[in-house]
């Protein structure tokens, strides 16, 4: 393999990017790429920021990102994950453009990943690009995501801390919300804090925490925050440190580590069979067989699978014997 | 299998109730489930519905049903999807007292989803639902997703035509979702459309809408609605129909009905394969100690799945050496 292992560590910015933009293509490249850098990983604080679209996530993240770099010298490396249209495939453009901008400052490197191949291909995608980071020594990697769904969940068990960005007006409709974001949060940003009903979401969100009770002991913090015109930002910053000292003294980091790397073996383990089968056992012709034979409802799903797994074991054991 | 198959034809609805429980527990009683029922499903339209949590979606989904049955005889399946807390595992309370609420009226089942087990189970699970409520000849299976994730997508690829909702003051930031919500959406509804700022959202989308360009042609109409009220319900349902008939005359519900089940084959192929090696191949200690190497940074993911699905490849061939 070409790649040069020896600049990625040393932080160079066009190997990040190189990387980056292998895990997102080739998945064979990958593996070798991955191997080679895993003993490098496992240094940086890896922050997960969670919020709805139009929250000011990028925004926040972004200012996030050149405090840590001008106030504490950290370098910053950010993975926004973008849904991928179904149609386009294509990435928000916004990101683009803010991504070009942030990536000039010094220390900060910042990149948008919509990749989708195989099932759970973005969730394994954006690991991977954590552990590039990572093994570029970035001190904090932050990891944006939108929404509450799948990729959220697996963003959780990713990150040593999760931000969660609300902004007032969503008051009315806390409950609602509450079994999807909420639990995931270590710690509350009440973004857009001028707005109107940032009391009310404030005092909901309070309520709310006083009858939950988490089981590593932590109470989520809830921090207001003006990110476009960067109040709140030290504040932020102060609480993320105030829950890693905590995590740190509890033990909960090793729990995490063991959870994400337990999460990040079924994934690959998930990706790399389905690779195999349908690429050792299936060509296209074949494969497109079974995908007409379930529409027409010749054939369920549950027997063509069971089908191809027979096939794929049947052809591995005839391997074996050729040998 | 004490499954009566034949009173879930008849759209008994504890025997529905009983089939989707099945599904959410029990992986191998599942597959004989729906190996059984698949031959009866295809007849019912499958409505997606997605919307930010607060946009009114659920009130919109219990007056769509109502409509349907008390206007049109056509009886109504609904599967909320609940993202799961990674915390209490729960759904949505406010989804559990609604789904008693609505499952009183006649000829209207709804079912809160909220299963996760291996990666994807979330969507094989709600895939197995609506086919469950298929074979029980329900007319409509509206299916309820938050957020913009990967969950969403999913659903998209299941269902026959997708809504998406909006509220009003979301007017800003129309360009900062549209990549990933806007471009599944085959009908914009604006809900609550008797607040402020409804104008505005309305003539976002069209400026939207009249430069994007889908390549099946069809220009997605928005309906404004106050689903509290009843408002726009009629107008919602009147706009579900010209979209079938046009994707009807258009050839696009075959092209759907492929994309879905290519996209169930893969995600079966998927559990099934992780969870036989799983099971098969490695007992709960042995997997907890590659998650242990891979956490302490011994082994490398990429390297642990190799051996992982070499191990198994050859015990399949000593196995079938055997017999």
């Amino acid at each position: 393999m070409a790649f040069d292992v020896e600049s990625l560590l040393r932080s160079d910015p066009r190997s990040i990017a190189r990387a980056i933009t292998q895990i997102e293509n080739d998945r064979n490249g990958t593996a070798e790429l991955l191997k080679t850098i895993f003993p490098h990983t496992g240094r940086a604080l890896i922050v997960g920021v969670t919020g709805a679209p139009g929250s000011g996530k990028s925004t926040l993240v972004d200012r996030l990102a050149k405090f840590y770099w001008n106030e504490q010298k950290k370098s910053v490396g950010i993975v926004a994950v973008d849904p991928t249209s179904p149609f386009s495939g294509g990435a928000i453009l916004g990101d683009r453009i803010r991504m070009q901008n942030v990536s000039l400052e010094e220390g900060v490197f910042i990149r948008s990943m919509a990749t989708r191949g195989y099932l759970g291909g973005l969730a394994r995608a954006t690991h991977d690009a954590v552990s590039v980071l990572d093994a570029a020594k970035k001190d904090i990697i932050i990891v944006e995501t939108v929404g509450v769904g799948q990729d959220e969940i697996d963003v959780v068990k990713l990150a040593h801390i999760n931000l969660v960005l609300l902004v007032p007006g969503m008051g009315d409709d806390i409950q609602a919300i509450k079994a999807g974001i909420m639990e995931i949060a270590d710690i509350f940003v009440v973004n857009k804090a001028d707005r109107e009903g940032v009391d009310r979401i404030e005092a909901q969100l309070q309520a709310m925490l006083s009858i939950s009770h988490r089981p590593d002991g932590w109470t989520p913090p809830i921090v207001r925050a003006i990110a476009t015109m960067n109040e709140g930002t030290a504040e932020v910053a102060g609480a993320i440190e105030k829950y890693v000292d905590f995590a740190r003294a509890s033990h909960l980091f090793e729990q995490k580590s063991k959870g994400n790397a337990r999460e990040r073996l079924l994934q690959l383990l998930s990706e790399q069979l389905v690779a195999r089968v349908v690429e050792e056992q299936l060509d296209a012709r074949d494969f497109e067989r079974c995908v007409a034979h379930i529409a027409s409802r010749e054939k369920d799903p549950y027997s063509v699978v069971e089908e191809i797994i027979a096939n794929f074991c049947k052809k591995q054991a005839s391997k074996s014997l050729g040998r």
